[in-house]
């Protein structure tokens, strides 16, 4: 019998197919390959790119007369293509009975390392943090312009999930807008504070650490879970144990235990599911509202496995294959060295 | 200087790049392909399938010594891998804080014709009319068993946009929930009806048949429009002109009318997309509410033109490299013949 579960936080109903599960192996996919030519991301290139906005330089920090030079360990340059446009003013109007506004905001890029062959799952725990902190740093920066209500960060793995350049990097878009699916969560979960004053996202690592079925993996300050309904198979979040409703105000030990978490999944799931393409989305509170007691920052991992991602859009209905308690269970048994740098190649 | 425009009806805003419009011949597509082999949905084929729920033979409607054998032009069948049982009570119960019920809901599948080769925009459309009879009369049954709200009518037609079987068919899915998306567009709308205690679809069709510029084509029941915010390239609407909230109590001239307009947006996609793979759905009322003055009726047609899904679905945020008013330009202004049984090929 399939079950129908409800997500706690934004009340979205999923159907969980447990007469036909998928296993890891039932699933097509797109592996990722290393097609070579020409990279603009790569030392030497860096003419090739939008002036830097940040780039770490260990020991040459700031100096200014290496910017736009290789020898940097995470460099951040804007989108050359960028969806939307940092000048000018946002220009709220109306067209007839339609709302719109001028595309204002900021689309960047995070290189998150010079070897075009690496990956977050590859990388040294320690370079992976590095990049972590090219997401905070950009973030405290880009909150001080008041035009902007969201800055989202999410990374395209591999061609099948959208990424159209394939040396590693991430995105970050600040938005002049809440875009919908952050306003549903915002609104989920205050209505669950309402009612119980307490965090849904807190309730809810506290029950799953206690029963256990759904965790992938627990360091100091992070918990890896498959959510109770997830849409997707191997849907997995990353959740700070102690409620914060700010990915940027985590202290320096969380950015150490994030690297660990977000290494150990990639990993994980490079094993499970051979080397997938997938998206990683930040979810974190609006830039302006630093000490929500009701949201919780965590981030989401959502591997390529299926096609019929059309249907979902066009319904906002999910049908997943693979019950969480398997695909958690998949990927906590698996093991991984995380010193490891070219694991499970 | 891109966009930010809202949608009217849930209020997400999308950000249309005008600066990179992407014209038709701009997208890599999966081209629709015949690939041959066996098929459970042709004539000879009926013991294939579970046994029909529904089938039109012309003149023999109703003979049961006729049930799944050769003759039908449109049959409606149990999905033979159903994503949700028709067996049982809901049983509803909590699971810790998570809330759960049991998969209870059909899962039928419209075969839309006995011709493999064909498709709905090939069809004769007094064929395709047959097959939104067929959806209205499965709807009419299954409203009878109320432990469903909400029946969810789609088409994926191409693997790109998830379909796993070549020949013609819809999908029609009985929910004993109402899915997310449905439940944005009822509070949206409602909302919007409390404000202006007009519906806000009815509004949108008057100022877009005033304006034209997202107009696609019009016959005299329905309008077919680009939306003003768009989440997808070429992503059109199909709307009855008169207020109505459900589908199934359309009128025959409707059905007549609606067949005409489906097959006519299909024949142009066809023509400018070259063959597109897409998604096809259905939204209409939750079917214990039969007349709802704030919600309205339509026909959502999305080609998959990008591969960007992931990040969309992460975040609930858009961006569409095509400006509607340039998607409706292209498919108002080619010329197709309603007669075509094989235009554009």
């Amino acid at each position: 019998m399939p079950e129908l579960r409800k997500d706690p936080i934004i009340g979205r109903w999923v159907i969980i197919s447990t007469d036909r599960a998928k296993r890891p192996t039932d699933f097509v996919r797109d592996h990722i390959q290393n097609k070579g030519g020409f990279c603009p991301f790569c030392y030497g290139n860096e003419a090739k790119t939008p002036p830097e906005v940040l780039a770490y330089r260990p020991g040459q920090n700031g100096n200014q007369a290496l910017r736009d030079t290789p020898g940097w360990t995470v460099r951040v340059v804007p989108n050359k293509f960028p969806a939307l446009g940092i000048e000018g003013n946002l220009n709220r109007q109306a067209e007839g009975m339609f709302d719109k506004m001028n595309g204002i905001g900021a689309h960047e890029v995070i290189i998150e390392t010079p070897d075009h062959a690496q990956n977050l799952a590859t990388m040294p725990a320690k370079r992976v943090e590095d990049t972590l902190w090219a997401f905070r740093d950009r973030i405290l920066d880009l909150k001080q312009d008041k035009r902007f209500k969201y800055i989202l960060i999410f990374k395209n793995h591999g061609e099948a999930a959208g990424a159209s350049l394939e040396h590693p990097h991430s995105q970050l878009i600040a938005l002049p807008i809440l875009p919908r699916r952050v306003v549903d969560e915002l609104e989920g979960s205050k209505q669950y504070f309402i009612y119980k004053e307490r965090c849904v996202f807190c309730d809810m690592i506290r029950q799953e650490l206690d029963t256990g079925t759904r965790v992938v993996a627990e360091n100091e300050s992070f918990v890896t879970l498959a959510p109770y309904a997830p849409r997707f198979p191997f849907e997995t979040w990353i959740l700070p144990k102690r409620h914060a409703s700010a990915f940027e105000n985590s202290s320096s030990q969380m950015f150490t235990d994030l690297a660990r978490a977000v290494k150990t999944l990639l990993l994980k799931a490079d094993r499970v599911l051979e080397n997938p393409a997938y998206n990683l989305v930040i979810h974190t509170a609006p830039v302006q509202e630093n000490d929500l007691e009701y949201y919780h920052w965590h981030i989401e991992f959502m591997p390529k496995l299926t096609k019929t991602a059309g249907f979902e859009w066009g319904t906002g209905f999910y049908i997943n294959p693979t019950p969480p308690e398997e695909s958690a269970k998949f990927l906590r048994e698996v093991s991984v060295e995380e010193t490891a740098q070219v694991a499970g190649k």
